[in-house]
């Protein structure tokens, strides 16, 4: 499903329908018009399978529109880092042009980068553990040559999905374990974080979760995070319950990337409960990562909407991670991984085969957004909180 | 901003990429394919700017291609009540036709009505009050004529959207003053609901609040929603600050239609917090009414987004209302008044000139949903609770 009729951000509007300039968005949104597009954050994204601009030439002409009356867009000048205002290059005062302030910047404040080149990668999983593997190390060791410092791996990326495949794929998430050491060797030798989608996880007690493990730069793993939300859809089409096999987790913590960058991992039918994203926000999240596997009637209705619901509700960066499309499987993924803006941009969306998207996550977008529409400051604290019973 | 790019409910792809048969949805949606659309929740809505179908040919081909190989939408064939399957036309059994069986059934069990048509008075503001409430009788007036049984007004109704009016045009909500008892009087005369958009209140001390008043078809004032979450924009296009003069409500309390049906209402910005729609929820509701005036740049980003997140989320109707766009205002509101159902389609929704929007809203959708896709049955009620202070 799709939210049309919008007209200056939706160009497949037959009639679209510019703001009168004086009402313009010109600062807000900062990027490119919404919609899933490709380059708008750094490099373009290279795609086995190439990303469709799906708005047609609509989308262009209100660019140029836009173009004619706004500076351009943030998205098509990323730093590595981001030098302060008086190190940047201006005609009129003459300073150092950008890449010099660049160097001089990030040697003196080599924390203060605020941009995160990413890799999601929509793999597609067969019924051998093995092969998966394999192509997973490979998917993260090309995005790292392409520079990538971050890569995500679907939900269920080393197992068919399906709850009678769930107790013969799983495995204990520690070392001398196939998927926990092929992970942690990957992430080591590329220097990378690893977001390593799901795995059916078999705990000391024998119970089974749909668990995440990330593994940090140097391959030791730094969090487990197990589905919280079990996923059930009965409908002619689709019948599932992950309940019949698997246990929910209940920790929702978010990790720190650096010192100043926290980020959450929650796991497909997550996504449709808004607390815990909150829970995450509150813990002062720059993104949220959900590998998910939505099928063919719940992608097409809500895989997007959800992402964009979470990343505006509290205004950071949302990715999507699912398998690419498989029709011959039980199970049908909807495919179509993305990145969503603090804005509810859709930066960039992948079909439904296999391929990666490239992505830098600018993270001072957030405060912008957050300065320009308060929302989250305008949460009322005094009237409501959510508790967390553990 | 809109969402596009996923295929079989997006027809503005280029590229529409139809379900497989096997696993086409082909009872969720039970309506129409998603998007913006006419007459799809019983009779046609009928609109002085007449709503527009964003979706060009592509989504005609999409319908065509789901009616072949789907049953009729449910929405072509609503009852005024919902009659049991013993008393429903069959071609095989040859029982009571449709409208008989209504009759009978609407005798022995009154309060099982599922239907309500409902309005939605996307009208023009102006800055005389008494033009504005006159507006809004005439609009209701019609409304009552064509069957309808609940309106809404917008946001502000009776004054033009700004701080600097907010003292002038501010009225007590009780009898003797001039809305109040202008509403009060049309809703006892037609005998329907008013959900009378929003007005600057002036409370007993002094303070101004944004209010919505709710009246029953006997004329009563049944409820009084003031607007929780005050809006704040700081762009460079649109800035607003709310608090500079407003107060805010602290009180979510649904509101009972019949014996069986809740519904909520909060008022524009207050969309943005999925804690509100939440409580509502909880509270048993059907729908959330928000009368509400997004403008230039927040309406094409999120007006739309917000509606289906809050309906999805809660898996409920969600009604939004905005004042029709005037471009010579100070603020310029976004239009596009608009019905959303539990699946998240946009059952039907205006463009933004003054007009009105009937549509016959279904409440056994609701269960429906939640059974095939049970979201709110899946909520971690031992894990997390919202506590509300007051």
């Amino acid at each position: 499903m799709s939210v049309r009729g919008l007209a200056p951000p939706d160009p497949a509007s037959p009639c679209p329908e510019p703001p009168p300039p004086s009402q313009a968005p010109r600062s807000l949104p900062r990027g490119p018009p919404p919609g899933p597009r490709r380059g708008r954050a750094g490099a373009p994204p290279i795609c086995f399978a190439p990303a469709r601009d799906h708005a047609g030439g609509a989308r262009h002409a209100w660019r140029r529109a836009q173009r004619a009356r706004a500076p351009p867009p943030h998205y098509r000048h990323p730093y590595e880092t981001s030098p302060p205002p008086f190190l940047q290059f201006s005609p009129k005062t003459g300073f150092q042009p950008p890449k010099v302030a660049t160097i001089v910047y990030s040697f003196f404040f080599p924390k203060m980068a605020s941009i995160l080149p990413v890799t999601l990668c929509q793999m597609s999983v067969t019924r051998e553990k093995a092969a998966n593997l394999k192509k997973a190390v490979t998917m993260i060791t090309d995005a790292a040559k392409r520079g990538s410092k971050l890569a995500v791996l679907p939900e269920c990326f080393n197992c068919p999905y399906g709850t009678k495949y769930f107790e013969e794929y799983s495995e204990s998430l520690a070392a001398g374990n196939e998927t926990f050491d092929a992970m942690s060797q990957c992430a080591k030798e590329n220097g990378m974080w690893i977001i390593a989608g799901s795995v059916p996880e078999k705990s000391a007690d024998g119970k089974l979760f749909n668990s995440s493990m990330t593994f940090g730069p140097d391959g030791v793993l730094r969090h487990v995070h197990r589905k919280v939300h079990l996923f059930r859809i009965n409908t002619d089409t689709v019948r599932f319950d992950e309940g019949e096999v698997l246990s929910a987790g209940n920790d929702v913590t978010a990790i720190s990337l650096d010192d100043k960058t926290k980020f959450g991992v929650a796991i497909c039918f997550d996504i449709r409960y808004p607390f815990l994203a909150w829970k995450y926000a509150e813990q002062g999240t720059s993104f949220i990562v959900y590998p998910g596997a939505f099928n063919m009637v719940t992608g097409p209705a809500h895989w997007q909407l959800a992402a964009r619901a979470r990343a505006v509700d509290n205004q950071q960066y949302v990715f999507l991670c699912s398998p690419a499309r498989d029709t011959s499987a039980e199970y049908v993924a909807w495919g179509h991984s993305m990145v969503v803006d603090p804005f509810g941009n859709v930066l960039s969306e992948l079909d439904e085969k296999e391929g990666f998207l490239d992505c830098k996550v600018d993270f001072s977008v957030i405060q912008d957004t957050r300065n320009q529409i308060p929302i989250l400051k305008g949460v009322r604290h005094d009237l409501y909180t959510l508790s967390w019973k553990k």
